[in-house]
């Protein structure tokens, strides 16, 4: 077979990132554009959380300043604030999704929910209003009952599955799938049930991530036999998978271990950044696996068409083949830096301008 | 129940000790006795491995002038340089046992663990002998078979059961274990077959583990059940179990991803260190779970009686209860550091001078 040296995608999509607030933020807008995406689905788990109308189109206005040139599609943080008049003065606003927090699991998370009932009227009026619902799967840390960051999304399933039994029009994405569990619940559940897939779960198992803060995040990367099922989910073209990269830049000093005289050192943030190498990155893990045909509808028209964000014209991203174009070690802000995913290591591919 | 206030134990002893090379290993010896420890069985891991019995003894020595006052029970490198000859000369030279690590034990370590039968000769000297053969216990890493650091232990233990029934008069210690697999699996093998548990593997968790490089060890903690078997295998008062702490010093620098301007942030290294608070911390721990009437057969009697190591008279330690014993947050030695376990962190006993 004859390899492709070019591959021109239509305005490809991320379906689930971090932009941060402050000087991290300023830092970091710029390199969702220079990673080849044009439609950027932002979380909103800031200090404070943005549990509010009106704080996430402030938000928004804010990024659109920064990079009025990406589209930014918008979440609602679920919390006690959120209530179906809030839905639906989020959905007039042009707010595409509520995002979930289980309590505690994640960066900024303490804010999280903790029982889904009380929220069913919330689902109920998203559902009306056609409003996506996010979930970050996985449940509480409970030693007494074995759960723990290993099994915490194979707990998780179960809410899902009830969630998408009792809300059978309500659009649920189950983010940043990990473990086989997660993939065979998803392609068992009918199709208002989709699932983002991260780039780094697609190359990390526990064996990279154990070593490496840089490669910590929640959920963990698992075993090899898990990163293989995400790899397959994308492999089979299965529209229910699409990408969401979580991608989450925590400055340098929250990925090392904080010396606190005194006290116990810091423990570091959870969070891997992709952002500036997003597209090309995807294309060479895809093509890693033999997966590189799927490029299109796992980067692009799976989560476009889940969401009826249809990609505008004039937005393509052209990719060509290149030899060892190297991810910066470090990037640089007023005030901040980052270390990207795949720092110092080789891309096969890059953005052609 | 009224709780006890005073301990006296009778000589505690460490199986399972790294205490390094250079400055580092002049900052942690005097460590050893401050933590409590009489008799430490010391790791041949240095760079390079001691694969000779004249590079143990001249590292035996070193030890020795630095703390006399301490007994330190000496490891072979297991290695092609390890014959039987060599096992005799070692034998004689007053070498208590030899360390097998997964990797490196032939020179092609691809072929790794398997070839075990390549050593069968040296371990039927090691019989003749009366040495101790002590197995880090995890098989490497394999995608392919979905062996991760998760199971590396699991899969190990084919080869543990294949050791013991092969040479049944020659004494086997399973270092570190960490899973419920390998507690169950050291209770069905024949009296020949005993097993270490450190500290720190009777502390944590996966969850305490992946955010904390301090905490980053090998091998991994795993979920709260099989903490919870480390535990329930010592409160069982089992002689097979006892404690061998794996202290492992690494300056903090190691323990921080290092940044590497147009390269990869370099890892960080595996390793807990808790030789400087061990039988405080050990008895802590116990009391934790309802086990501190172990603490006798853990720290002392049974490791003992295991190693033909009868404790000496004037040796004990005398333990007193104490409230918030606050462990150092970093240990600073002539151009090196470290953080120990348990940093800023309060301990309910402490040694009575």
């Amino acid at each position: 077979m004859s390899s492709v040296d070019e591959i021109v995608l239509p305005a490809p999509a991320d379906f689930h990132v971090h932009v941060r607030q402050g000087p991290m933020c300023d830092l970091v807008v710029p390199h969702v554009s220079q990673g080849g995406i044009r439609t950027a689905y932002v979380m909103p788990n800031l200090i404070p959380p943005l549990t509010t109308t009106d704080a996430v189109i402030e938000y928004r206005n804010h990024l659109q300043n920064l990079d009025p040139k990406t589209q930014w599609l918008m979440t609602l943080y679920l919390h006690p604030d959120v209530t179906p008049d809030e839905i639906r003065k989020a959905s007039k606003a042009g707010i595409s999704g509520v995002k979930s927090y289980p309590r505690g699991v994640t960066t900024n998370s303490s804010s999280g929910i903790e029982d889904y009932t009380v929220y069913y009227p919330v689902f109920r009026a998203m559902e009306e209003e056609g409003m996506v619902l996010n979930l970050h799967g996985e449940v509480p840390s409970d030693p007494d009952q074995n759960i723990s960051i290993l099994n915490a999304e194979k707990h998780f399933l179960t809410h899902l599955r009830k969630l998408a039994h009792n809300f059978p029009k309500l659009r649920i994405v189950l983010e940043h799938a990990t473990t086989s569990e997660a993939i065979s619940t998803v392609l068992e559940l009918p199709s208002n049930v989709a699932c983002t897939i991260t780039a780094h779960h697609l190359y990390l198992t526990i064996d990279t991530v154990a070593p490496q803060p840089h490669h910590f995040c929640k959920p963990l990367a698992k075993e090899p036999k898990d990163r293989k099922a995400l790899q397959e989910a994308i492999k089979s073209g299965n529209p229910k998978f699409f990408l969401g990269s979580d991608s989450a830049p925590h400055p340098t000093t929250s990925k090392a271990p904080g010396l606190v005289e005194g006290g116990e050192p810091s423990p570091c943030a959870a969070g891997v950044y992709t952002s500036p190498i997003l597209v090309p990155l995807v294309a060479t893990l895809l093509e890693s696996f033999g997966a590189l045909e799927r490029l299109e509808g796992y980067v692009s028209s799976h989560g476009r068409r889940f969401y009826n964000v249809p990609p505008e014209r004039g937005q393509e991203l052209k990719l060509k083949r290149v030899k060892g174009q190297k991810v910066p070690s470090i990037l640089r802000g007023e005030g901040t830096e980052v270390v990207p995913f795949w720092a110092g290591k080789d891309l096969d591919w890059e953005i052609v301008e």
